[in-house]
């Protein structure tokens, strides 16, 4: 999908998905269509070094990411909009963009974009993350454009609402009405997964096997620990049961390499029992059917756990990051040949 | 406690606490009182480097080490008789012991004691480990000597059941009766605590304060989590509890410095939650009072998360294992002096 020139013309926003540990950056063309995605290394934490005698400053450091990624479609039409969304809107990313509180909608979410200036180029416009103040606050940076995205996929005549998972390190469960989020909850699934095998006793007997290394996952590994997690021995916790994947190691029910799918299971069963527990399956405060987006193999084992903990059947969403910026972008009045709107005054102060 | 010539004449035992990170060594007179204690950093996996020349087997440095610690008791007396426990036992040991079944009692781990012979020596015999088979099996070495150390010192007119439990990397809670132990369960909390603070995104945070490092603990933070854990939020599991720890950071609730004792009392807490909903107290399956055993400060903490829990005022235990040690001993007939008691034909073979 390299762009010709004349498919730089079509090109209506630079839509960028900058996270910790990579950049995507998405040409996007007219009603959001994806023209060109490139991929790079440049997370807000890997940057691209300077050279020598260079700027060193952060801000210069992300000029050199976006530069790196995507110079030449800026180049081929310098008044092109730039919108980014994730942790570039941290205060380790460019800049700290503000944090709306949940509930909010996609209209406040367009109205409350932070301007980054840049130097001989358009502003990048930096999507706001979300705070769910309470007793246990939650926070989300980048997760609300995906959802967004989710949202503006269904088909016409789903109207909500959603309970949208999106599986990872930090997994994030959304509440999710047309137009606009309700609330949600993170679970430290993937981190505590990578924690536990990398750095507990646990990952000492494990084979680099299953579905983390890319092998073929081992679904009856996965479902073991899923029924435990859920099972009659549920009240004894995850810090009890996580455990049992060293001893039935130990007592050869469990060979070397099912270890880490067990424990995925365990892990993964926790949290959709946790997630049916404040909002149970068919009841009026749960949607009929809960929506997954992220990496395939790991939708497919939700999927799983979904419905062992008796939810109906997930619809697995495909990438909807770029979907979610453009739906923001378009709010905003972004896009290249759109009508302009003004942020908010303190978004332009920022 | 330098053991002079005349007081070296009054041992009976050398009685060893063998684990993975350390070797604690005991001098033990008549009736099990502890004559001189050695601590060395011996532990199974840092056992002394093999001198140039010498014998550079796992034997031979098993050897050294016990030698580096107590080799002038044993010339001393080459009588001597030594018993061991501890992961000194496990597969990675000096040689390994086997797995007693639970429910188990003094009299057959005494009778199940792994004989290791020495090369102009007493033989070393190691205690059994404890195995409890099941859906989600449970070990332990050690702690079944510790569990009856704390029975052995309990007044005359306690005659239990107890809930044993020993606080630590993995906590263990022991349905003890009198000179038996009926079963147990295993919660990996501590270790679980080092892995979320070590290695993600939670201790980055987390200044190094609290009862962790030496500091005076911050109760407030720690109590905090405990209510967490226990309190109405406790459908949302430990997987969402715990991103709270970062969340109450950003949203200035938390000082950094609190929040590590704020995660210790979210992990413990939902360990004696957990213990509360299999051995609810009052119950006729939990008895009145619980036993306590282990760091003085790591046991307050306990305290107070069982008081929460609806437990009763926890007694805590002096240090038992070399109590639980002597017991074992005069059980197989081991001190010096006692009339000796051949073990198991299967042990003598071992």
């Amino acid at each position: 999908m390299n762009g010709t020139a004349a498919d730089l013309q079509d090109t209506r926003l630079v839509a960028l998905d900058w996270g910790t540990s990579s950049l995507r950056a998405y040409r996007l063309g007219e009603g959001g269509r994806v023209l060109e995605l490139r991929h790079r290394p440049w997370g807000i934490m890997h940057l691209p070094p300077a050279p020598a005698g260079a700027d060193a400053s952060p801000g210069a450091a992300f000029e050199r990411a976006l530069q790196d990624t995507c110079g030449d479609w800026l180049a081929a039409d310098p008044a092109l909009p730039l919108l980014a969304c994730g942790m570039v809107g941290s205060a380790q990313g460019w800049r700290e963009a503000r944090y709306l509180h949940a509930p909010t909608s996609l209209d406040a979410l367009a109205q409350g974009l932070t301007r980054v200036e840049r130097h001989g180029g358009q502003p990048l416009h930096i999507v706001p993350g979300l705070l769910q103040p309470g007793d246990l606050p939650n926070v989300m940076r980048g997760e609300e454009t995906q959802v967004l995205g989710v949202m503006a996929l269904r088909p016409a005549e789903d109207a909500g609402p959603w309970l949208v998972g999106l599986p990872g390190s930090h997994s994030k469960w959304v509440v999710a009405r047309s137009g606009g989020i309700e609330g949600f909850h993170t679970f430290m699934t993937g981190e505590v997964f990578a924690a536990l095998r990398g750095h507990t006793i646990l990952g000492r007997t494990m084979a680099p096997a299953g579905a983390q290394d890319g092998a073929a996952p081992n679904d009856a590994a996965f479902v073991r620990g899923l029924r435990v997690a859920g099972g009659s021995d549920a009240d004894l916790g995850l810090l009890s049961h996580i455990f049992s994947t060293r001893t039935l190691g130990l007592t050869g029910v469990l060979p070397a390499s099912a270890q880490a799918d067990y424990l995925s299971g365990l892990l993964i069963g926790h949290e959709v029992a946790a997630l049916a527990r404040v909002h149970p399956p068919g009841s009026a405060a749960a949607p009929v059917q809960p929506l997954l987006c992220g990496e395939p193999d790991l939708c497919r084992r939700y999927a799983l756990a979904l419905r062992l903990q008796g939810f109906a059947e997930p619809a697995i969403a495909a990438q909807a990051t770029p979907t979610g910026l453009w739906q923001i972008a378009r709010a905003a009045g972004l896009p290249a040949g759109g009508a302009p709107q003004p942020s908010s005054a303190e978004s332009l102060a920022a």
